[in-house]
């Protein structure tokens, strides 16, 4: 099988527009079949107050109202996915902008309401990634580039990236040796939280099991860990977390970041 | 050849919500393969007042300054775009939704400055369209829907959906039997601007160059007449204008509108 990079973006390198530009250069620079997750960043919250849209939320938790899909539509699936588009096209990345409603490529259904009606909120279906289309548009070269969007009875739905970038690679790994790479805000797993030079540099799942024991693992990065042995135990075969920054060595055998592997 | 059908709907159709309703039927009951293009609408005028984007016009012309191209980014490649893709694919239509700047299927250059500068305006390459992506989305039964914007150098561009149409039309006429079908506010080409029932059901090009020498035809109609021979001229079979209520018939071989033919 060939390999494939699945890699993920959020606000903390969309929001930057150096950071945002070294980036999309590293990215195009990748020779192997890729494709791109963003997020959101904080472009949907200006607008909205601009608009005079409250973010709303109950328990905490973030609700998407009719007016609030609308708005991430616009900022998610038009103004940051095609722009993200025109700049990897000018960087010779032939980029495809999708959401998971495009060729319903990701099957979603609106969330249902228990505790809390999130709204217009997006559960992606376990086995709903249409590899058909995918691979459809990797053999033309093609370089998908997906907003955190997804839809179910004509409506679009909000829907967390990380999910998205962790469904997709878990398809994609019939067809590719996939690593999925979750850009984050530092180098990768810190053995100490407090030191950033600290990082697990390759964490099979033996290690992981071993540190966990010892407690070594911030609060924060545990989700993420727990999501990455998810993929990995069906059936993708390397997750790596890391920095924006170190890409290209992250798409490498030696990597800056955290790879993480059965 | 197969036929394919390559339909554009203008803001008549899509700002209003039964009208629209009503069409996106029609459409998605096509059985034979088909491309959408769709307009704008007033909601970009809308929400550009909403958010203080003033239009500008220069002798007339509309200005595309960078506000406004992030405006129409956000609205027709985000809002208008996927709303029509989700409600399609609610429809068993399984529409992917697209610009000119994803896959580089429309490739096309920033409005050169002459008199007037009109900003972020594309202008599409002639030959300037990737047949191969198109084709291998067609063969997966997908159906594109085309925002009316392209790309170049990194900036997305206003482009005009008749335009968008017409390229599409005659780049895929190579591969496919094309009716080109723009949907606009009366039932077809008149004979009498006067009597809505005087529509011109065929109108081969030995009859309108008899009709024209006869001014038969009214100033609004004449310019879609110019631009429908040079898609036919440029190897379109045939182009149709009607009415959007008419959609099912007018992908027959009885139609209710005027059927345009070398």
């Amino acid at each position: 099988m060939s390999k494939l990079f699945i890699i993920k973006i959020g606000g903390n390198v969309l929001d930057k527009p150096e950071a945002l530009r070294s980036f999309l250069r590293s990215f195009a620079a990748i020779k192997e079949p890729k494709v791109l997750i963003h997020g959101g960043g904080k472009i949907a919250t200006k607008l909205g107050e601009q608009l005079g849209i409250e973010s709303k939320y109950v328990n905490g938790r973030r609700i998407t109202d009719a007016q609030t899909i609308d708005l991430v539509t616009m900022v998610y699936g038009g103004l940051v996915n095609k722009q993200l588009v025109a700049s990897l096209q000018s960087l010779g990345c032939n980029a495809i902008g999708l959401t998971g409603a495009d060729g319903n490529v990701i099957k979603a259904v609106k969330r249902p309401v228990k505790d809390i009606d999130y709204g217009f909120v997006g559960d992606v279906v376990p086995e709903g990634v249409s590899t058909a289309l995918l691979s459809a548009l990797l053999q033309q070269n093609a370089v998908p580039v997906f907003a955190p969007l997804t839809h179910a009875d004509g409506s679009m739905l909000n829907t967390n990236a990380d999910t998205i970038a962790s469904v997709l690679a878990v398809a994609l790994s019939k067809l590719y040796d996939v690593r999925l790479i979750f850009c984050f805000e530092k180098k990768g797993v810190l053995r100490n939280v407090d030191d950033a030079g600290s990082v697990i540099r390759h964490l099979p799942k033996a290690l992981y099991e071993e540190l966990l024991g010892q407690n070594v693992f911030a609060d924060g990065i545990l989700p993420k860990l727990e999501n990455a042995y998810a993929a990995i135990h069906s059936g993708v075969k390397e997750v790596l977390i890391g920095e924006a920054d170190d890409l290209v060595k992250n798409t490498g055998k030696e990597t800056e970041g955290t790879l993480i592997t059965e």
